[in-house]
């Protein structure tokens, strides 16, 4: 089986079409590369791209994204409601098939190093990639924005991994990484009370001593009447899908409400929905071979 | 995407390890085919073979075996617990991946065709490949067995589809059909009380009037010492996994009693553990595509 990595950038360019069609164009032709997702925020002025291929392609990828952001994207002129740093913001790998979290690791500082040095652009490593404890949260790394970068890489705790000690004049500083797959998840309620989807969210997610690995927000869908809590399960191996369903439905319950239904945005690993199965299912043999597809790639086809 | 099939012959030989190799032996080496299971039981006296492959893998690996059972199986010597007409007692396909139902109909017609020339036995068809409703039913056409064929065949309701209108002297006759998967699922309970399993299972089982593709019966578990539903689900498409699942559920709670466990046994498709994900997880917008693996099959890969 070929091995597979997961690549999603995030462009800061989510308005001019023209220019985000051309780093699409930069990916297509890439032998072993496949684009499976693009989508582009106006008022972010961000774009996030997502594809999958061999280490070699996702590198020959990424070179071709900052090849063209070289030549048109300048943060200096850059307003957006997202936070960012740099003309390629966040650039993480995650392992997707016959690849390790090293894998990915390893890609990350290949590549990362590659662009520092052709760009001259200071590059961070974070995520499990992360060169020291402080660095491991983007939201760390990318705190003070573009416009902070000259005075946070004087600060010796915040010496970039690669490339130059002072940022780039338009794409400022690039963050590398490498995540598990994130799985974006919402529960719909069956009331239009926010403030109860607010409570849940506060109940599971991590940052408020909920269940490790999730982050959440109760947030109102004016044009259904309802609320909801959106979440992203950061580590589904660790939090699987169905330990965040229950819970949801237990704290709901305090409140006299249910859930509606779930919402899968983007794509989810087959693995995460698998162990939901023979979760609610009580298989008591469960393993992954049990899946005739599985065997199948077992076997070698 | 590579076609692929599974194929489940049924042997009238399940005691002679010597005999049962070399019918392994004449599988192995065929380019496109795999083995996935291989199950004798001694006192059915018969084998159950499991291989995926290419239709033409398949074709060659079918002739394969009646190639060996002409030499090695006389039913005339046959005695075993099991209900059989044929040393090769059915042959059913059943798709698999990239494969419809229709092709496996064609290509049980074409094998079917190919070793009733080839060694002079007479072929039924039956399940989704039946020439006439009476013939659907694999049990109507071997009722009789081996021992009443002369006089069955002798009928022109059952006149073989392929082949000769009397049994080949030492291989009987043999059935070949296309149908969907099987999927072997058993649910222990937490009673020791069999009456309970059996009072479930014909609540549940299509024969008296339960759900559809369904066959379900009670059994005793001596070495646990609880009682167990245990069933074969024809048609997980029609009826799937969570809906037997549940019913065996509410039924069992007339008892006071619950479901304590389930058992898969074999091999169990991809789609039908993702729809019962999609089930209890309620998702909205439930889609095969969702799944990272699918879209990436879809995408090329």
């Amino acid at each position: 089986m070929t091995r597979l990595i997961e690549c999603v950038p995030n462009l800061s360019e989510g308005q001019d079409t023209v220019v985000i069609d051309s780093f699409m164009s930069a990916l297509e032709g890439i032998p072993g590369l496949i684009v499976l997702d693009r989508s582009s925020d106006a008022s972010h002025h961000r774009t996030v791209l997502t594809f999958v291929g061999t280490p070699e392609a996702l590198k020959q990828g990424v070179v071709n994204l900052f090849e063209l952001a070289s030549r048109h994207i300048d943060l200096r002129e850059h307003v957006g409601e997202h936070p960012r740093m740099g003309a390629i913001d966040v650039v993480p790998f995650i392992p997707v098939r016959n690849a390790t979290m090293q894998d990915c690791v390893d890609l990350a500082r290949e590549v990362g190093a590659e662009v520092a040095q052709r760009f001259d652009v200071p590059v961070f490593l974070y995520g499990e990639a992360a060169t020291a404890p402080h660095r491991r949260l983007l939201s760390n790394i990318r705190k003070g924005e573009f416009e902070g970068l000259p005075e946070k890489l004087r600060a010796p705790e915040w010496k970039p991994d690669f490339g130059p000690e002072v940022p780039h004049p338009a794409m400022g500083a690039s963050v590398f990484g490498a995540r598990p797959f994130l799985i974006a998840y919402n529960l719909q309620l069956d009331t239009a009370d926010v403030r109860v989807a607010q409570a849940i969210a506060r109940a599971v997610r991590t940052s408020t001593g909920g269940l490790p690995h999730v982050q959440a927000m109760g947030v109102y869908l004016a044009d259904r009447e309802l609320a909801q809590v959106s979440m992203n399960l950061l580590d589904f191996q660790k939090t699987p899908i169905h330990r965040v369903q229950e819970l949801v439905k237990i704290e709901a319950a305090r409140y006299g409400a249910r859930v509606l239904s779930a919402e899968i945005v983007g794509l989810v690993p087959q693995e995460a929905l698998l162990e939901a199965a023979a979760y609610y299912l009580q298989v008591e043999n469960w393993q992954p071979d049990l899946v005739l597809e599985n065997a199948l790639v077992r076997k070698g086809e």
